[in-house]
């Protein structure tokens, strides 16, 4: 299975420290060996780097982490490629413009029979079932909504079309416009807000800790959103099965989940995973 | 001004050569020094870089130097910023999707009073001239071809649109769709195309030389488009003003362009160039 990293913030922050432990599930300590991506917004614009490398050892992961590039909204994406080639068409997150904005699309999992009609304002250019739901979403609201619709009305359509979509198959996603933070668990995601007080951290993947107090200020607040908690001494927060959260300014804003909320664990999400490889799709 | 390099070729081949000698024009022997952004294709992905650090310092040139992507297509852009705030939203160059096909473009130059209505399917990220320029010209096509029509009447088209915008003033770009490369000069613009016998080129702005007999094969063909000429002891041909030249696979299938030819000098362009950095307008 792929995996998912995504930070939402008030305030313009680096995501090397999360990075650092993410970037090692790529063929290092787990064996997501087959490219990365990660888009990080800077106001308006996103900068984009994608690499059909393994992202433990690739030079334009050493690059984000040697840069310290701060952003707000990030997107990041390592890949177990088990259908179709690697290649940089197909990799995460995709990108398109919308209302003016730029959003930035990634997903792990696999939808089955999901071929939307050609869209009229977008078509997906590689050919996985990820951009295309990508394009599906961003087609819909833009049939449905000529401008931006007011922010509650947009997040019940998005909820709607990832329920669409999610009949398809599994569908963890992170979609954002530089702004909102979307997030949707099928099975495994996880995140934590940071606030004052910060406290010490310590990565799962790597010999790194980080004391957070020496490096924010009282007023930052910064959530994290992966696959699978990436500390060992902080309590994440499980996204429920078939929950839409959205986040802004590093706290959730918005949340639509059936009841009563259901937790996969773990080993049933890994599990799940494993059979979605073995049947040869994830992208 | 700002300054152009593309590369078009048949076989994927690393621009490293050519970029070395261009970055250096971004903060070192030139005062290009807000920027710059690099798009290569690979197949149908684009892979893009943008950076607001001056090209010749930058952390993310050094990187595309040492890892040697090789592309069929490239677009490249430094810039000096005479109005608006240098920002990554900015930064050329900008990337769209038409037709499934992603569509990559770099301007420099200066568009006076060039304020086309909003787009139904593209619209500026942005506030430049330029991406307003781009998403012109993809609206226009969108609008009139649901479906890519023939080459010859896109080549067509993309002329009869380069020339309602060059009505509002300097229009030197590059545009790409990974397969064709567009380039137009209305002042400064200038082409190589490499092939055997290759020979050795010596790098204008650096003590740098290549032979290019040890580093292709006798089928390669690669042409290199950039502002000003970037080798000493190769004979670059200029493109016209107000000429149109398409290529593929590094030669020229098209031109477009007023008879009789004129071609700008240096010097004047230089000169042109100066003047409209005064007036406070280059992106």
């Amino acid at each position: 299975m792929c995996q998912l990293l995504g930070m939402n913030c008030n305030t313009p922050t680096d995501i090397v420290f999360s990075f650092e432990g993410f970037r090692l599930r790529g063929g290092l300590t787990d064996s997501h060996a087959d490219g990365f991506g990660i888009a990080f917004f800077e106001g308006k614009g996103v900068r984009l780097y994608h690499d059909d490398k393994p992202s433990a050892s690739s030079p334009v992961a050493d690059l984000i982490k040697t840069y310290q590039i701060k952003s707000e909204n990030v997107i990041a994406h390592i890949r177990k490629a088990t259908q179709g080639e690697v290649n940089l068409a197909n990799t995460h997150p995709f990108v398109r413009e919308l209302w003016g904005e730029y959003w930035v699309f990634a997903h792990n999992g696999n939808l089955r029979d999901f071929h939307p009609a050609i869209g009229e304002f977008y078509r997906p250019v590689g050919n996985t079932d990820s951009e295309r739901a990508f394009c599906f979403i961003l087609e819909q609201l833009r049939q449905r909504f000529t401008e931006k619709p007011a922010e509650s009305v947009l997040m019940q359509h998005i909820a709607c079309l990832v329920k669409e979509i999610r009949a398809h198959g599994l569908f963890n996603l992170l979609m954002s416009n530089g702004d909102l933070m979307f997030a949707h668990a099928s099975t495994l995601l996880h995140y934590i807000v940071r606030k004052a007080p910060f406290g010490e951290a310590v990565l799962l993947d790597d010999d790194i800790n980080i004391d957070f107090a020496a490096v924010t200020t009282p007023n930052d607040r910064v959530a994290v959103i992966a696959t699978l908690p990436l500390t060992t001494n902080e309590c994440w927060q499980q996204i429920a099965v078939n929950e839409l959260v959205c986040l802004r300014e590093g706290e959730v804003v918005f949340s639509d989940a059936p009841e009563p909320k259901q937790f996969m664990s773990i080993d049933e999400g890994l599990c799940i995973a494993r059979s979605v490889g073995a049947a040869g799709a994830c992208d």
